[in-house]
């Protein structure tokens, strides 16, 4: 097995001649979940930074509108193609570089992790993100818990059938990739996380994991030094 | 709970013979994007209706809470699972009756398709649903407007690079089913699709097919009388 994913490595060298170049954040959790996905498939990639902040939004910039006219991380310039997306860009790592797997090869699992994913990517994140922070005003963080914990409360509850160690069984897939981004924008946003004790669970069993401690945004190259640990 | 679970295991055997059920709104626009991918496919099904506006709202009922704890529609019970969230049940569709396709078979034509359905289902959807609208008061209106058009003009650019008679080459795809149900939202929300010639022209086509048209809000079993077609 070890030898078979060297094996794929070497192939997938040899295919594209240059390192893929992924647009990232360091706190989006967007980009996190795409740097998870990369660091658990061993792909070397090169990171340009795009700070959501600064100047008013570099993404806002025509450089980067020609990247992705969303103007949002995470991008992936990628054999050839220009991703955006975290989950189609997850996806696609799948498609191309297969190990280690992301989605079972059960399609019944492989649909509860689908399921997962996109209740965290577009019934929870996009809802608190800023573009709709900015217009609640007072209300921001009233709202940005309610979403969070809303969702949660849903999430913990399909969790109670397909949990093991991890989301979905005993193996890391993309569901995990979005869980642990979640729970972190949870916690910036003083979410109380006591009614959740399967979340809170496996969210600490990841954490363990080399791939998801070398992609955490306190420690990527564009981490402000006062919050790198 | 044991017995109970069993229980559900015993009517969930039964249920595997038969016909998947539907758990729809007529005007939901992720519900129409399943409804669209059943009819492709000639998948039979029955159609429960989760009125999401009578008496605050079907999906908030303590009976729904167990079929979808997120409290949204679509969710669909199949082959003794019951699955939320749309792009998961479509790609589950497509893992377990792969005819027709909804995801081309090579992998970079099947990552844009992902890519615009995405956008559609985590850039655009979920900021103009209900839930937002209803915090924005009177400035309800102006911010579907912007969100829609801001997204639109993104997949609009997107697409140069994708189309051809539809939105990634020219057959049918999951982006389709996804472009569809959003410029229907558009239109209920009057937002000028002049700038969206690709946009305009792929929509007008796919609704000449019969299983956009079969599908549409105007001919459910829930479409109130005054509002069919």
């Amino acid at each position: 097995m070890i030898f078979f994913q060297n094996f794929m490595k070497q192939i997938t060298m040899v295919e594209d001649s240059s390192t893929p170049v992924l647009y990232t954040y360091f706190r989006s959790s967007c980009s996190w979940r795409v740097r998870i996905a990369l660091a658990l498939k061993g792909i070397a990639y090169e990171q340009v930074s795009i700070n959501l902040i600064k100047d008013g939004g570099q993404q806002m910039t025509s450089d980067f509108q020609a990247v992705n006219p969303m103007h949002q991380v995470p991008v992936i310039k990628i054999d050839g193609i220009t991703l955006s997306q975290s989950l189609a860009i997850i996806e696609y790592l799948e498609d191309s570089r297969p190990l280690p797997r992301l989605l079972p090869q059960d399609p019944k699992k492989r649909a509860a992790v689908r399921m997962i994913s996109n209740h965290i990517a577009s019934g929870i994140q996009p809802l608190q993100n800023l573009a709709v922070l900015q217009q609640m005003g007072e209300k921001k963080l009233d709202w940005a818990q309610r979403i969070i914990s809303q969702g949660f409360k849903a999430v913990e509850q399909i969790l109670q059938e397909t949990a093991g160690c991890y989301c979905v069984g005993d193996e890391v897939t993309m569901a995990d990739l979005c869980l642990v981004p979640q729970v972190y924008n949870a916690e910036r946003f003083k979410v109380d996380l006591t009614p959740y004790p399967t979340i809170s669970r496996i969210n600490k069993a990841l954490l363990e994991l080399e791939a998801f401690q070398s992609s955490h945004p306190s420690r990527q190259p564009d981490t402000p030094p006062e919050l790198k640990s």
